[in-house]
């Protein structure tokens, strides 16, 4: 359990001492501008020609050139122009050394980049004027970047930790699709940045029927994603004594008593201001019968084959984990075969293009209904490119966690309406 | 759920556009620079004195400076010493206008902080010319920043949210201290950053029995107190049909009974690579006596109210969690009255000062000993100012999730050793 800290301490470089390439094609004068920057305190090194020059600052770290204009070969302000054009190479202050002066010289240099000039016979009390006129922009440089350095760093390790969290939370996810041949079952999980407060499950409940689930805890980022998870360990399947086995074992399961029972367990648990809005259902796989409980959700879709749509659930109950002795309300319909039951989170209906436009149900009913005749994996996978498409393509940031499930009642036979929306 | 997404689009300025402010006691040399400048496509204001452009300069944004040297009053040079003294103050491109082009003088001038020069009368080519390479660094200072800012927006979201989830792990913790007259109980928790895969409770199990533990989750992050938040759902009391609940029904309760069903319940839940050392006790409160397992856990101490101490549970059993069929076993011992246990995990005894030394556990026992005789709560207080002095004073940050517990029996009568220690 133990990681690095990030330090965030003060950036700037303070040293007083710059890395600084002398470039002359005249050995003597390079070596009196090299004594004159050593005795200043400085790192020199040296070149004799602006293609050395160059060539060796491939490799070495160079603040600061100080170099003549006149040379054999490229001359300094050649290499400046070359020095300048590197794609993303630190900034060098560039110095130029001439005995021209005059103002055509000085516009010349400087529009090849030259930070600054040098009369030549160098004056050292001005060599040392001009440097320290360099050395505070370079400071004030090295300083931002070490600070974004830092910053970067810090964000990042923060960013790989509740990304290792969002595998975490994706490790716990159902197998990607689900189909025995009686009931096919895909889903789409996507958390708006790198955990979600979304979640959803589909198990065997029993011989006859399938259990499945869509929550959505209020709030978003880590805290929802916790409340997540821990709701999830509380209708696991597996789990002897929980929830959902307390339902199996019951002689009348019903939704309404699993979500009574999370009602009372979330509370008891004292995790806060924390609720949930959710659906959860017991899918007959014999009939397509079904019953389901809809608590703040979302209003859940169906989808028969020929592509009609009907919402259900109409009339819904409070979310969960928000007040005591609420009583839940189990509402039954039968799927005809072929038909599939979409619940989803408001992440989907809320989500709003680049001008602001929200998804919508009308325009997810209008989706479900063409892509009805599609393999259910195939309809979600078409929603995750369809509402990426909305929100702005594969880069843009979902404002909220999406997730959304897809019952379908494979069946036989030929029944081709909902028979039935009541409220138990 | 919603939350504002954070871009972190590419920063550099790229308008072409500089903030200038043109200083001059002479009104007809401000108008020539003036318009220079603003046909070459620049924001142009105007100061007529060195005094007014340093106090339209805490109001104003500019972003270059073209001053006379020679002024009435404040002079360029002294206007020049004035902005770069300011503390804090965003970098401002300063360039001096003068008839004097001496080498001394430009000397003076670099050394007042000026960044380049202009000879009198301007010569707008060299103008437009020394203002781009202001405005090269400028623009490169402006993207740094700008990076700077972004960056600090996006970590401070992420930090944020992940802080939010802190306060929401804190307030799952038990009250801060417990005292029913029988028992004693005072803890310590402190999340290395943000949350913690630590956790620990006591509580009380049935009308003879408290009931308490001390666990940590192996790795760190948001994934381990993600994985600590379900296994105290897993361990609440309140849950009824949970483990503690079964435990309490069972005709012989045990603490080895609870561990495993934990084992077991993690192993079920299928939460990765996850498993965590924990300590989980039972205490008679009539008569002290103690029955605990420490599965993978750091070493309990029992320390005397005389200030002895003694090691306890030296023979562990397997972390939980890792293996299917591990037999868990309790450990029977009989704290006499004014005896406290101590649980903590291995941020405690491997919590490094500067030099890199861990705390260790004998600096540890020392401490308990030294303060057996304090209450409980004001040991626990103490212990937290020792260790952060260790780790290097407030504001270090620890490289690992601390947390410790103190169980102590009341008692009456004189027992004052520790009765018993088996493995049962």
């Amino acid at each position: 359990m133990e990681h690095q800290p990030v330090t965030l301490t003060p950036p700037l470089r303070r040293a007083g001492t710059l890395r600084v390439m002398v470039v002359d094609d005249q050995p003597m004068q390079r070596l009196v501008v090299h004594r004159a920057l050593t005795r200043l305190g400085h790192q020199v090194c040296e070149a004799a020609s602006g293609e050395e020059a160059l060539a060796r600052m491939e490799h070495e770290a160079v603040d600061l050139v100080v170099s003549d204009w006149i040379m054999q070969g490229m001359d300094g302000l050649a290499l400046c122009r070359a020095l300048r054009a590197r794609p993303g190479a630190r900034y060098v202050y560039f110095i130029l050394m001439s005995s021209r002066d005059k103002r055509e010289d000085m516009i010349e240099g400087l529009a090849a980049g030259a930070d600054d000039f040098l009369r030549k016979p160098v004056d050292f009390d001005e060599l040392a004027v001009r440097l320290h006129a360099g050395q505070r922009l370079l400071e004030l440089q090295a300083g931002l970047e070490e600070r974004n350095r830092e910053l970067q760093a810090a964000y990042q390790q923060i960013q790989r930790d509740v990304d290792a969290a969002g595998a975490f939370q994706k490790s716990l996810l159902p197998q990607e699709t689900f189909d025995d041949g009686r009931t096919r079952f895909a889903w789409l999980f996507l958390p708006s940045r790198f955990v979600s407060g979304d979640a959803l499950n589909c198990f065997g409940f029993d011989a006859q029927r399938v259990a499945f689930y869509n929550f959505d805890v209020a709030g978003h980022g880590v805290a929802s994603a916790m409340v997540a998870m821990i709701v999830t360990q509380m209708l696991s399947p597996q789990f002897s004594g929980g929830i959902v086995q307390a339902a199996r074992s019951a002689s009348a399961a019903s939704p309404a008593a699993v979500v009574q029972s999370l009602n009372a367990r979330l509370l008891e648990a004292g995790i806060g201001t924390s609720y949930l809005t959710c659906v959860f259902g017991l899918l007959d796989q014999r009939n397509g019968s079904l019953r389901l409980v809809r608590a703040g959700h979302t209003l859940p879709v169906v989808v028969l084959p020929d592509g009609r749509v009907h919402e259900v659930a109409e009339d819904g109950d409070l979310p969960v984990g928000l007040f005591d002795d609420v009583a839940y309300h189990d509402i039954e319909l039968t799927l005809p075969p072929g038909a599939r039951l979409c619940c989803y989170t408001d992440g989907v209906t809320e989500c709003e293009d680049l001008q602001g436009e929200p998804y919508g149900l009308e325009r997810l009913k209008t989706f479900l209904s063409r892509t009805a005749a599609c393999p259910a994996q195939d309809t979600v996978r078409e929603f995750e490119a369809e509402i990426r498409r909305w929100a702005g393509g594969d880069s843009a940031e979902l404002r909220d966690d999406i997730s959304m499930l897809l019952i379908e009642h494979v069946g036989a036979g030929a029944a081709s309406t909902v028979v039935e929306v009541t409220r138990a």
